[in-house]
């Protein structure tokens, strides 16, 4: 089998898939030698067949349709950079590991999902694996270093920064005090976002990531919907500032983690102190911190996206596929995953809180703040009224450790105030 | 063979050992369903049979000769946790090669000193493998990320902060302002060094786990002895006071790259900016930057040391072999690594250079390090006499981007002045 060439099928042929394909055209030698067998794109798919993608590409079959090529008996491996989680992408993925074939995808929607069906489907297709190191965190090795540099570790938690354009505007934010608004747009401008930038600004590309890493690290049952996700579009110049006075950034942050009541999921931006390894991360970098019994942490940080590095995670998988390193996709077989039993967002959560309440600039106002606080058991650390023009006075408050559900319970009780104006906003301190 | 149990034999319970046995033991379950098979100690080498590891031993078969356990058909892999470049280590694990089983290994010295010949054994033998994850950055998936994750590009060069009792001993002198034997005193009080410290603070541990990645990185034959190596000893609390007043700190940085020349290889202290990657790593932190065409760069940093993060590496080349993934040993075959052909400390290494000089607090004579200076071509970029006591006056410089053959030559140049009490002492400034 290893004498004959690992022939490939490329889906998708946008930045990713175009680097992709690049490195394996003019760099063949040197990834088949790392490969220890012969690599040959012979299949692509791509919409546009006149686009100059700087290799040759007369040589390859065009596919219109990914399904057709993924069953194609002139490919072994099939590659989707097509994105999205059901559709075209889940067809094709589904027909190659259904003809057997190995799949390397950087499709992090299809993963979180689909994982547990495409895992299942995976492992008991002779010949068929699947392959996602594209999928979390870019470039960093991120699953490599999760299912097999951590295998002997009890994982406790798996915690980061995993959407690049939410940091980027987090650390525009910071510098220009700008408003989130005004950011996103200059970060549309300047290709950092999309034109709908719900995916990313509203924290569900980064939890897609997030679900897929706690699947690995706590052997279970993918569970996108146990993630308890908040986006980034709530934050405003007041709470960037609140944040810097204290010696904290505020940070989109997932974290997994094990816990008394079963595995929590939480993408939500928080305030993390800025000397401390997440809150440090800056611009579009990603960060992964691996937490387990035997090592204690490991972080990893490095480029989430773009075409070379996530093409770089695509290589690994092939790599891997060619020297037959195909463990379970999760790290345990699918069916030993263990089941989703609770509702992962009722998991507590007590830590220290920030509050941000805008209120309407009259005598006994704050009080009245202060008195829906106490009567949901939230007590007050510091409080602090900001300078404000017109009638609108924010104010923003760090509580005493306590629990998420009483903060929210507050936030409710705040938001039937008369006297307050604008729905409170809340953000989770973290201290590392 | 899947169905059977993976029969292991660790030789010496040290803290890594101990650690490694007690999560096979105690954590059996959970590392065998990782591991996708029983895995099962069965064989043990240490000194003290009477000491309490915490776990019950009295199953185990007790061998004095670690070399005899290595070859003994009780045991399909052999771990190796006894140390030393050569002497029974050395005789053990090339038995255990020999002999078709698979040897998981922490000791970087040999490998630094033996890889080749190793690398070529293990993989002339039906059966066997070399595995080594624990001997770079303790239980940072360094290995790992490089020979796999990585795979796919064509690295451009490896860097790190890899010996955390340097990088501990740096720092305490940061904080502390206390010279390099006070500290060092300390840090062996308190076990973060040896008796012997020459191994760490010489740099010849980092210097071992810098060739290790150098051979995966550029897929070239070891070659420890073109490791060009410093140690932290001449470190000065001048210097340290020096690199902070730049906004730098001293680091004792391994840096691999490959250059117009040749790779170079070189482990030293450096003065980077305080707030750089590598720069910002305190403590007994180790950190490994990868760095290549696809990805760029990705930053790993974790404990470089210890009981349970050095059991993590172990246990994950376990786990590597039990799944099958015994990719070369080096990352390509060991017959196609490239030789080494060039003397590596010759590369040249073209930057801003620091310069401490020690001198006679007497009239004239900064002029004429001045003129030593000139006369090899180094320019200065700033020069600054220290308050001091007594005649010794020390004199820090930085120079202009130059060679560092030429701040060699204007070393001895000075070091034979009259007016210099001391001998030059200088470091490269790197910019991150």
């Amino acid at each position: 089998m290893n004498d004959e060439p690992l022939k490939i099928g490329i889906a998708g042929l946008g930045t990713v898939g175009a680097a992709t394909l690049g490195y394996l055209m003019n760099e063949n030698a040197r990834i088949a030698a790392r490969a220890g067998r012969a690599l040959q794109v012979t299949a692509i798919v791509a919409r546009d067949r006149t686009k100059d993608r700087g290799v040759d590409t007369s040589d390859l079959r065009w596919f219109d349709d990914p399904v057709a090529m993924a069953a194609d008996d002139g490919i072994d491996m099939f590659v989707e950079l097509i994105g999205g989680a059901d559709g075209v992408a889940k067809a094709a993925v589904e027909a190659a590991l259904k003809a057997g074939k190995s799949v390397v995808t950087a499709n992090k929607a299809l993963l979180a999902h689909h994982g547990a069906a495409l895992a299942s489907l995976a492992e008991s297709t002779p010949g068929a694996s699947l392959h996602y190191e594209a999928a979390v965190a870019g470039g960093i090795p991120a699953v490599k270093a999760l299912r097999e540099g951590m295998a002997g570790n009890g994982v406790t938690r798996v915690s980061g920064i995993l959407n690049g354009t939410c940091n980027y505007i987090l650390t525009e934010m910071e510098t220009t005090g700008a408003a989130f608004g005004d950011v996103l747009l200059d970060a549309q401008k300047l290709g950092y976002a999309e034109t709908d930038p719900t995916a990313d600004v509203g924290g569900f590309d980064a939890a897609h990531k997030l679900a897929i890493m706690a699947a690995i690290a706590f052997g279970r049952q993918m569970d996108f919907d146990g993630v308890q996700i908040e986006g980034i579009g709530d934050v405003a110049a007041e709470d960037i500032v609140a944040a810097r006075d204290m010696g904290y950034r505020i940070r989109l942050l997932g974290v997994a983690e094990r816990t008394a009541q079963g595995v929590s999921q939480r993408m939500r931006p928080c305030m993390a102190p800025a000397d401390s390894a997440l809150g440090g991360v800056m611009g579009v970098t990603n960060a992964v911190m691996l937490e387990g019994d035997a090592i204690g942490a490991t972080l990893l940080t490095g480029p989430g996206a773009g075409g070379g590095p996530t093409a770089s995670a695509v290589l690994a998988d092939i790599v891997d596929v060619a020297r037959g390193n195909c463990p379970p996709t999760f790290g345990l077989p699918a069916a030993d995953l263990s089941p989703v039993t609770q509702d992962g967002t009722a998991i507590p959560d007590e830590g220290a809180f920030y509050l941000r309440v805008t209120l309407k600039d009259q005598p006994g106002t704050l009080a009245e703040v202060a008195t829906a606080l106490g009567a949901c058991g939230v007590s007050i650390h510091r409080m602090r009224q900001h300078d404000h023009d017109g009638d609108a006075a924010p104010v923003t408050i760090v509580t005493h450790r306590c629990d998420l559900a009483d903060v929210e319970a507050a936030k409710e009780r705040i938001a039937a105030l008369s006297v307050c104006t604008a729905p409170p906003v809340s953000m989770r301190i973290v201290e590392s």
